[in-house]
């Protein structure tokens, strides 16, 4: 098989890339929007295809509850379903089967959980969590892994190590859908040796992408920064580097920084949701009553869709009404200021000038 | 003033006319979707746009509670505070204060009533409800008017009518925004006599239209339909007649054929939420567990967004997982097969064959 990944740019450790899915190409750095359950919530793929969203990432646990990876490879696989021409990537539900603490249980083959829809008893193991994903059709699959939590001792972190290898392995011995790419996971915690340590392990097998998993799970900002300062500089150059979860325009910068190639995180649409809404260097809160006789934009001078169009006036109106709209315009809004820092640090690495860019966007304190 | 109204084609009892606003101009027959809190639930103004619509309704009660009339205005009045650039009628705030049993007090003066948003004392007169109108700056006005029960007797019929008479000639003396036409309301239940007496006291007013009110408040549809198919063709010729909260797509073809030429009713978006769409001749309801594998779209052929797109299976999915989407989705298609029946109608009219397009949209049997 053909590179699908090749770096065009470098500006210290961070890296400009072009990723070929089988849905188009991807330019990296990229913010991966997250649709959990086919649907990045509040917008249709319309929407995405109008913030120039080149892939999502959809959640292979809660697909495979409702509507059933079977149902949506029977009716063409996720892209025909959630009619998105464009990439996907799709976690492998370890994340999702190890929040359930206290209801799930693990064992060397794999995890017993209750689903969260009709507390029915679930079951994932590698095989099957990479052939769920098969049956999706996802453009890049992960490798299910045991993430541990943030307060974990070095002893369960050895553990959940040594397990996300050999379920790594597992996981590269399934046959993919054709032309799907898989990624694996590196766990470790904040411990850098731990961290250092699997990185090899994982980097050892035939995976076409290598992801951080287990941060941004409660640890301190600093201590997350810390990590991937030191580890992302060390991941397999010619593959692309993925960080999971994560995070804030100031993290994101930090990561790009240090050569991280894709992100994945909630935080905009669901910050979104919660009046949380975010212009240049911080955010505002659409709750606050200052707003609702505001006649600007959330920011004067955004080209989004939202503030072309609507004033905070009117989003303080439709938050505190529960307006279904509001969720929309505010997801529209925030997605499209992750999505431009990300396209302007990928510009700013291509052009040499990415630590000027980083004090530009008002994030240099953080990163 | 010039007459804003002309009809330009006759076919039976029905019309094709044309509505001049300070917005625009409004064919009709037409339908408007309901935008009671300054928004058509789920869509954004660009939406409805694209949906080719002409004139929305909103709510004068729930925009005097929220976020307040005052406030609209130093926004720079409706238009702007929901970036809506064509036309708005608002209603009077009379029926949503009506309907607002054992809570409320009527004298010869006005209405005292509780706010539905945190229970304080308001009150409503002819004067506050059109200077409130003024104050959001719809293109067209509502009359106050008292709006009986479907089970009201002959007596409370009758002193509905006396106070309505009243109140709309306070109406009409008070001073209206720039432009901004006023329509008077017909009351008189499904007596059929007291309905004619009330057109004619109504009809000799100085309004620029002419409503009928109180009906689809829980009567039969057949009772509805034999007030219309009466008093409609009994509604001044010159000026344009609005049947207010209905109703089914039947409903809207037998107005049609008796001269309605305005509708607003919030069944198409209400059944879009509620997992109600419309096909020709009918409805489906999401809900149902057949549409969960079922690959077609809502309507074969249908051109909407949602069908040219998305199917039932991906639909059913939204629904049942709850997912914003879903509501928009569901609503840019009924509020598409309603927009399309009435102009449909329209064309009908034009070309003298409206009793052929009812047989062809299948909906002979109630109109």
């Amino acid at each position: 098989m053909s590179v699908p990944f090749v770096v065009q740019a470098r500006c210290g450790d961070a890296r400009a890339g072009l990723l070929q899915t089988n849905h188009g190409p991807v330019e990296t750095p990229v913010f991966m929007p997250v649709g959990t359950q086919a649907t990045v919530k509040s917008l249709a793929s319309g929407d995405l295809e109008a913030l120039e969203v080149r892939i999502v990432l959809a959640n292979t646990y809660h697909l495979a509850m409702r509507p059933g990876a079977r149902l949506v490879r029977d009716l063409g696989g996720l892209h025909a379903f959630m009619a998105w021409p464009r990439a996907i990537l799709t976690d492998s539900g370890g994340y999702q089967v190890f929040s359930q603490k206290g209801r799930r249980k693990i064992d060397d083959d794999g995890v017993t959980f209750h689903s969260h829809v009709d507390g029915s008893p679930q079951r994932l193991t590698p095989e099957s969590a990479m052939a769920i994903q098969a049956d999706l059709g996802s453009d890049i699959a992960m490798a299910f892994d045991e993430c541990p939590p943030s307060d974990a001792s070095r002893d369960v972190l050895c553990r959940a190590m040594e397990r996300t290898t050999r379920w790594a392995r597992r996981c590269v011995a399934t046959t993919p859908a054709p032309g799907q790419l898989r990624f694996g996971i590196v766990q470790g915690g904040a411990d850098l040796g731990l961290r250092a340590e699997h990185l090899a392990e994982i980097a050892g097998l035939s995976f076409d992408g290598v992801a951080l998993g287990g941060l941004s799970v409660g640890e301190p900002p600093e201590t997350m920064h810390a990590v991937v300062r030191e580890i992302a500089p060390r991941m397999p150059a010619e593959l692309p580097r993925y960080l999971m979860g994560v995070g804030t325009p100031a993290d994101l910068l930090v990561a790009i920084s240090s050569g991280i190639d894709m992100f994945d995180c909630v935080m905009p649409t669901r910050a979104a949701r919660n009046g949380r809404l975010f212009v240049r260097g911080g955010h505002i809160n659409i709750a606050n009553a200052v707003h609702c006789i505001a006649a600007l934009p959330i920011e004067e001078g955004c080209p989004c869709e939202t503030c072309r169009r609507y004033s905070r006036a009117y989003l303080a109106h439709l938050f505190r009404v529960k307006e279904i709209l509001y969720y929309r315009l505010a997801t529209l809004h925030n997605l499209h200021h992750y999505l431009a820092l990300v396209r302007g640090a990928r510009r700013a690495i291509v052009e040499g000038r990415l630590p000027e860019y980083v004090v530009e966007r008002g994030l240099a304190g953080a990163a």
